[in-house]
């Protein structure tokens, strides 16, 4: 059995039952999924500015469930916050990003593929998430759903604009996979994957999957971060020394 | 249960019991991993025409594989023979190969990775191998070995080489990690992990692990390559139309 | 004089009359062209799969050829199938593509170039020509005419959809040439290239060039493929002892 | 007059002398330039984490020195951590890194330059940081003194080691010009730039040039960061309705 | 005190007024801006024989201007005409291009912009500068106005073919900076940076910019253009014994 | 019968038996190859100022061999010197390049490749020749011989000086075909390549060879560098208007 935690990188705990119905339904079956928030902090990531003061709540909360015992924790926000710190922190948690699971399999999955974003305000930094997963030449295309992140659930639109916008993509783009970027727009992959004919990536649940791989690469053959070089975790004494 | 056969793409059967033992014993507790072979072919892949006689062969075999209802095949040779193809043959099964294992896995466990390549016969070659599976950004150096394929499991000097190089790379070119770059490197990569406490990622069980992982996409997610565009598969009947 | 093959990698030979005149017609005055083709196989690549399985039966008629006295042989389909291995067998025949003659020809011709395509099931194999060869920077675009390859020269639609995606490309795309990216493209160039006043390149006729230029430099200066690496070619012998 | 503040984003206040000499020995006549640290925080940059843990606080101490009418300010870190959020949450004040101004520099005066970095942990985070600026194609090299951040300014070997680097770099690596690639390398340029004859560039001194220029730009020109899209600030509305 | 020339590399002295204001208007405190043309030559670089032609003519212009013990030149047309030799030959005064200068603010101001350029017949050459000064990941398009140069101050439709174009290149390609890729856009970029709140940047001014910034890197610190490899200075000896 | 013109664009003419007899003794047998200089200038391009001095004098030349009916022109000169205006102003005369024919060559011989180069003053400038010419991918190693261009024919040190890097670049590299990258190494490439059993590329004889090609498509296809964009020539009309 692996226990693994969904971290959803905000405060309030709303969206509880959309995400952790989408895990279970997607989970492995030696898989025990738990979801997990912060006690304060922004409730969207829009701005940079947030993504860096949520960091190092973001960062004890994954120390802790590291202490926990937890087996893996994935970063449920596309921008993949402190994963590169996280996985420099832990020693034997996996840490996986919504991003990076997304990208990484939609890599596997097709040649060529395009993200849905939810507005233009984080374009550039998107593509990031594409560049830092080794998938540039694979882009086909980012496409804006002009939602703002927390209406995607609630607005009647965001249907028909998600539609709209896979099949410029496949069309015109000549994507051959879809990547929804953005954790909000779960629950709705299923139904545009079987109307569309192409693989089309929810990043939560495709963080947890790469995470589910990760863990058994660890368990089952001992590969887990590289621990010399750029993930070399500090000691904790150092650390401890420190007062932030 | 996930049945999953390795498919070395050699007509002889010497190494069957020294990849049946690693795999077994690094496979999933839910995984049943089998062993195949071709009938006939060369018994190395050092010459790229030999590659290209062999691709029928090749994909004849893993078309059986999946009327015979496995769930994942693993080509078991680091240019990862006819991927591209198969991938669009298949319609069900997962095909992955020992390259594509290989660098994707040291891709998610270091920011830095060299490969240890038997002969330089094969340096443009195994570069491509990392282009392709999109990690030359974290390709830190090919170390050569200069041992021929057939030599590494029976050479005294195999050892001491991979210990050589593997140190100049951790050293010199700043590697975190190191890629077997042959799956004939199979059986050392234990030994090697402890001893320089970096990964070292052996390719046939690297194959079968993302194996692993995308046969459980495809059940628990229904991910599965594109069928639109690059992985389109062609119709049975017109393929049965011709002769080769 | 030199004498040249043009392998056309499929079994019909109907395409005969159109493909020699074409040939002849473009070939230097010291050429003797010749046109062969396969005895079985697929009557198109659009699939990889088909790709693969005529690997062994195009390189076996490569290898006939060599051994008759040709000079060169041209591989006459966009995906110069088998290129790579064949010029790892042979010694002495220089060995061109299509794809590698047109695009090499649009490079040294123009600062930004665009494709025509068949369909988009082969955009990113295309795509791909276009990398192998050196050439990415320089690509303008890759537009797709929505047809069949078996049905470009008899469609009433290929001369008018060729000469809209032309105009897309130089007016909206910023094409300072064009590459006719199929063979199947043939006996079109000189009148678009009339009408548009860019060089539009025919695959084919490009691949005869190349093919006579590599010739001369190789009787002219003793220029051949380097045979130390990635296009060793095997020993006869071992070769021989394998069974395909 | 421009004021502008050197954050050094560390608690102590040791290197204080150090710097502020430095600093206002290359300063422009119109520069009023000052000394700012962290009240609390680690003394060093050398982990991920650390970084992590310190973002809010730098975060915090540029958005005070925003208030209090700087018109500049520079982090004194070769990461130039936090730097993307702060040019997003500010509105006028100019916010350079010492990597982005060493860097740009760097890459404006010679056509190939060398990092001295400090410890081979940091390498690929410090190659991160020639990306990010653009500036990758003229990298000949990242050389590594093996010294502790910590212990640049004291040890005795760290004069013959950046020597013997530097050398290198030159002859072996055909570097143009040196980056010292830590801001704890402060002090030593001119003389190294005396004895080689090359720039050699101090990134703490480079903020401060580029950060002049800002300025400049905004007051006699109008021209400042983007506020559209990446850099697009957050509404002090939402912001402050957050609990961090 | 600084003493910058701006360099008009054509014979008529038509455009001196415009240039002057806006140089004057934008320029530091303690510049002193002159406006300086050639005796001869062509009157528009729209075509590379222009541009060979007048090379000698320029660097003759410029080596006159650093025994005149000016401080900088600024060279005012967007394909920095004689750039890199120009630095290869000063020793003390710095030389600026307007690309130089446009790009390289526009990379530091946004992570994405666009240029407006006149016609398409420079299409491929003005995407080369943004090449050269290391900002290709950061273009999000080069648009077209259709105006030729020498129309572009009087023409009618200027104005609004730009506004056209900005407005394009905000929405449809997510601009977030503009570079008016021409210097005889002069005198326009600041309504238009007003009207539609992104960064317009004139090359002509931010040539200046940079090039304030660059002398006083020289004077403060002693930065200058590495005298070793590819700048390096023929001696006033073997330059003088050549016939041009 | 072809008429080419080999353009050695320095003044003196004592290289004249030299370059002719190679010329001769490698052109095709259809070849009329004829030497030409320039009537003054300097005697190398170690420098680009020479190389901005003697752009129009080059440019001249060639306007005339075109106007007498040439059908080829070949720039002797590693750094193929205008040769991007020159190919603007021909309407109808191949112009090609020593850096354009041999890294052109070289990548259809070869998966990777060496630089030869006098001295590390040009290493950039090297390097980007091999850039504009798509060939970075296959870039082995620039090695210097360092031994100054006027020296390459008579020093006693250069055969040694040539087959040591050689053989470094071969054995530590992995090189798999050499580009001699100055036409001052001429005369000595056949020795090498029989030396060492890889192709060995002279450049002023690479870029006849590529002259006699590019004429080929010319005259047997009608294939001749894009007038559109890029390389469209001025008008006669405007040109002569123009005093340089």
């Amino acid at each position: 059995m692996m226990r693994i935690a969904y971290l959803d990188p905000v405060p309030e705990e709303a969206a509880i039952a959309l995400f952790l119905d989408e895990l279970k339904k997607h989970a492995g079956p030696d898989t025990e999924i738990s979801y997990h928030t912060l006690e304060k902090g922004a409730d969207n990531y829009e701005y940079q500015v947030y993504e860096t003061c949520m960091g190092p709540l973001i960062l004890d909360k994954i120390r802790k469930l590291e202490e926990e015992g937890y087996d893996g924790v994935i970063l449920g926000c596309f921008y993949d916050p402190v994963l590169e710190a996280a996985r420099e922190m832990c020693k034997r948690m996996v840490v996986t990003g919504a991003a990076q699971g997304a990208v990484t399999l939609a890599s596997l999955l097709s040649a060529r593929f395009s993200l849905l974003i939810p507005r233009d305000k984080n374009y550039t930094h998107m593509r990031d998430m594409v560049v830092k997963n080794g998938a540039l030449e694979k882009l086909a295309s980012i496409r804006v759903l002009n939602i703002r992140v927390l209406d995607l659930q609630d607005s009647e639109i965001t249907d028909r604009r998600m539609e709209e916008e896979i099949e410029a993509a496949v069309k015109q783009d000549h994507a051959e996979a879809i990547v929804l970027a953005c954790t909000m727009e779960a629950g709705k992959y299923e139904a545009l994957q079987k109307k569309y004919q192409v693989p089309v990536i929810d990043p939560a649940v495709a963080g947890l999957k790469l995470n589910e791989y990760l863990i058994r690469c660890r368990r089952d053959c001992g590969w887990y971060v590289s621990k010399t070089g750029t993930y070399e975790t500090p000691s904790q004494e150092e650390w401890a020394s420190y007062q932030f």
